[in-house]
């Protein structure tokens, strides 16, 4: 079996990588070739943590494992190591025998600004100009990277709580040449392509901050009363997720299913749009909004994508196991 | 991070350690100190192959983890190799880090071997003297070998579906210098234990053929529909489990709750006879049943204790994760 240690993700992975795994999964998910387990995740009664498994298996791309791990609040503060850790197993489909273990903390940064990146590749104005961020913690500014990359963006605006941590995205604007603009939430309505990438237990943008023909991408939102967007939104929009089920009960929907205002049906899977099943955005001035919950496939794909770029490049760790 | 090898365990792990690891777990789950995850179980739609997860948590044990895998009918006779096969992986609680990889194939026989003893030990008349055994197959072997070290067993008799494979439980009892008879179902009246391990999808053991005083041990169901012995056994017996909400889902337990022959609250946990909260046997003529339906905290538990074997022994692979 191939181990790729957490320490050689940052030399392997390329965002291009990432993104053309992330696509083909959600593809193959919206074509019935690859389908997610259920989740499993537990407070533990330990360190205030939480742990569980995604896993998964893509029929397409022969990719079977989980990522197991999830998020030990006091590990920064107590040990200097990540909240978030994680790892993902790859398994044999034909054998059932274990293939490769690969740490799964940058990668699961990649895989979720991959996503959005995904959304906006194909729900996005083509001419779209002005990308508006909400948050600006460590995962938003992997979000603003990926994103730069989708459209010729000539301007970034970005609104946080914490309105000094804002400078983290700004830092990533400027490296890559375009200028950077703090606006209060209402400004958003400049804003052609929005991410919303927080923690938040309540909504931030609110279905009047965003202007018609805006994609809005909200990538935060994983957990039950989890909430970045106003309900009103998802009704006045063109909704897709990467999982339905997942989208209704622990992503951005769960509110305005709950509240009546659209239900199941009405969200469309990201990968029916990729493989050409589903229309996508039909004209210049609707709303379309991708619910990003993050499923295992996604981490499946792109640990099985640095696994062959790690025996490539001769850096996989060789066990006999 | 740690490895042990599929291809160590048979020369590290010893029966009474996979004893003591599962009593101790079994021990602690009824304490409420260790609790198992839900069980993910996926028929993946590829080589026939069911795949899941087995997780859990061991607060005294401080052993957090899962055990993947599953069962690939077509191996053997494809590939020549084994049909069920498993990984385990230990995380550090403290830190949500990967800690050790452990194969899992071997440990699992002999984790299902250990849970029966241990039902031996603590609900078996201590003058038990005839062992029967249902089933003949790789597991019974495991399991013979380990039950014949509880009580001064003088005779094995045995019965299974297919007779020509009795040999093998045979060749067990006569190493250990016991005497073997095949019988037929009635005449496992003449059993002071029974160990039932199966995989049948009706029962064999019938109530009838069941004396006073006999302790009855059904290992092999661990899935919705499959049954070793008729229900009214259990209306007749103290029904112990290792886990109830398995027991009465998955386990032998499903058919008699199912009848209305049982409620969940007539199944004790063995942990709880082992803590000393639970009697267990109150007279020589009941009847006890358990109920093994296997928990990821076994997997864990065996496999922790590999680890520290491993250890101690230089032989486990070190990985710098």
């Amino acid at each position: 079996m191939l181990i790729v240690p957490e320490r050689e993700i940052a030399n392997l992975m390329t965002r291009d990588v990432a993104f053309d795994a992330v696509e083909q999964v959600f593809a193959a998910m919206a074509s019935d070739d690859a389908y997610n387990f259920p989740v499993v995740r537990e407070a533990i009664g330990h360190e205030d943590a939480l742990y569980g498994f995604k896993g998964g298996f893509d029929r397409a791309g022969l990719t079977l494992g989980l990522k197991a791990g999830g998020y030990w609040p006091h590990n920064l503060e107590k040990r200097g190591l990540i909240n978030h850790q994680s790892t993902v197993f790859l398994f044999d489909p034909d054998t059932g025998m274990v293939k490769a273990m690969v740490g799964g903390n940058l990668l699961t940064a990649l895989r979720t600004a991959a996503a959005s990146s995904v959304s906006i590749k194909h729900l996005a104005r083509k001419d779209a100009k002005v990308l508006g961020m909400i948050g600006a913690g460590h995962q938003a500014t992997f979000q603003l990277r990926a994103a730069l990359e989708q459209r010729t963006f000539d301007k970034v605006i970005g609104w946080n709580y914490h309105p000094e941590m804002l400078p983290n995205i700004e830092k990533v604007a400027t490296e890559a040449g375009v200028p950077f603009e703090a606006v209060d939430l209402p400004g958003m309505r400049a804003a052609d392509v929005i991410i919303s990438i927080t923690s938040a237990f309540g909504p931030s943008l609110m279905a009047d901050h965003v202007s018609p023909g805006t994609h809005v991408a909200c990538m935060g939102t994983d957990t039950k009363g989890k909430q970045e967007v106003e309900a009103a939104l998802l009704a006045r929009a063109a909704v897709f997720t990467d999982e339905v089920a997942q989208s209704v009960s622990i992503g951005e929907a769960q509110h305005a299913v709950a509240q009546g205002l659209i239900r199941d049906s009405d969200i469309a899977q990201l990968g029916a749009v990729i493989n050409g099943s589903h229309p996508g955005r039909t004209s210049d001035d609707q709303i379309t909004l991708f619910d990003g919950t993050g499923v295992g496939l996604q981490d499946l794909a792109v640990a099985a994508a640095v696994v062959d770029l790690a025996v490539a490049q001769g850096i996989a760790i060789e066990v006999d196991f």
